[in-house]
């Protein structure tokens, strides 16, 4: 976990005293993910936990499902000029007879796809690739103070945060509230992405009881990655955009949002939340 | 401005009372952002300033570096089945003779590059990118006081943030403090490529006396972003990162993180902070 934080000099101005010391940031480098040998994406990453990290990359994207799709991941040798390892290349191999699918970017990405692109095209992208419906049996049932309870639980988990400030969290816990799972990244996508990448190297999709707290906004590429994952439950500390409430409603995802003290809002699946004045529902 | 928010329904839960009212959003949609008729990227945005947006954007890839590089940028119609105008889609054509880059991708991105990638190799390729260097002279010497007064500037120019609580925000400002400009976008990267992408078509590029702050991070690419626009100093509320901080240092950006209150620290570039005690200099 060395790389996780780097040390730096600084100048410190407090109320106009000034000092030097060295500080603790959170290290942010680039990953290459390969796809069976094949160069598919950059991501600035903070360090470790890059084969999950990988591996939940080709959940949200489509190609990955079950742990048995993959074959192995390893760190690539010689990718630079002088041979050496930077540990910053990763080759992910897929199982014989995965079909990759023809990738469709949603994102702050480089294509060559020429389709006309809005949100509902998007929308429709994410439905089709989707490899499970969202399929709780019986359906999870939340208490809002149970879900309250949750950002307290994540922050109180958090290694990194406390000393440089710099990373998002994200977290799966059961539908009691156990936290099952956290990781921190300087990438708001690459914390879930470690999450459920590591969950898909355990064998653990998909995670149709768990919750996902993010710590910051809820986008639509996390709504995306949790129904990939086929989580039923997506919280978020701060707010969602209306693309994220539009997929959850469209796949049935709950979607929490500004969940902070005892209060919070419920955008979509308000079904999964156990609420107390059965007028409000509907 | 209307798509900058939407309505949607929400369920409010408040100290175990429950409600239901229409909430305000941020809007996010996809914006292809397509090259001399090519596509290039997609990005996740907040509708609005799109092709401030797209002529940022290229401006950071090294593509745009003066108003005289840009023929024009419109919105592809029919780009869709339908043949409507999503306003999703926008073609951005460079003028006679512009010389579109071999453009290297260090960020979230899909690539066909095979380069093995390392902290340093992109800096690297940022550095030999960058069509200017910073050169503010005489060097741009700013109060810590006057530092510490743009967060409370930049979060009263806010519009949409009180609504929705689901915006970046990015601010130009002069030396004296002055707010030149002001942009909010669901991506933080987004809310600076508007910045820069406006400075660009109004024929101020580089922007070698300006002053950028960010409502919250400095990762990266949002430093990155600031040398390609020749701009002389982030500021960021909140921390930076270790890559951040390294590259500030190798082209002279000076970097501001955790500029809150009174208080702040000075992580490169610490020439152009009038500091008052000399010792702690160097």
């Amino acid at each position: 976990m060395g790389r996780v934080t780097e040390r730096r000099k600084v100048i410190r101005i407090r109320d106009g005293a000034v000092s030097a010391r060295p500080d603790t940031l959170v290290a942010e480098e680039p990953l290459e993910i390969r796809l069976n040998g094949k160069p598919l994406a950059i991501t600035m990453r903070t360090p470790g936990d890059d084969f999950a990290l990988a591996a939940g990359f080709l959940v949200s994207e489509g190609v990955l499902a079950e742990q048995s799709d993959l074959q192995n991941i390893v760190y690539c040798a010689g990718a630079t000029v002088d041979g050496s390892n930077t540990y910053n290349v990763v080759d992910v191999r897929t199982a014989p007879g995965v079909v990759i699918p023809d990738i469709t970017l949603e994102r702050n990405v480089y294509t060559t796809s020429s389709c006309g692109l809005c949100g509902k095209a998007s929308l429709d992208a994410v439905r089709t690739t989707a490899r499970w419906p969202i399929t709780d049996t019986p359906p999870v049932r939340l208490d809002p103070t149970l879900l309250a309870s949750l950002p307290d639980r994540l922050r109180a988990a958090q290694r990194v945060f406390d000393r440089t400030g710099g990373l998002h969290a994200a977290a799966l816990f059961t539908e009691d509230g156990e936290l099952l799972d956290i990781r921190e990244d300087v990438g708001r996508h690459n914390a879930v992405d470690k999450l459920v990448g590591r969950a898909l190297q355990n064998g653990d999709l998909p995670l149709s009881r768990a919750v996902l707290l993010v710590s910051g906004r809820a986008s639509f590429e996390l709504a995306q990655k949790a129904v990939m994952a086929g989580i039923p439950v997506l919280a978020a500390v701060s707010a969602p955009s209306s693309l994220a409430v539009d997929l959850a409603a469209e796949t049935g995802l709950t979607l929490v949002g500004f969940l902070r003290g005892s209060s919070m809002n419920v955008y979509a699946g308000e079904d999964r939340i156990a609420l107390r004045t059965a007028a409000a529902r509907g």
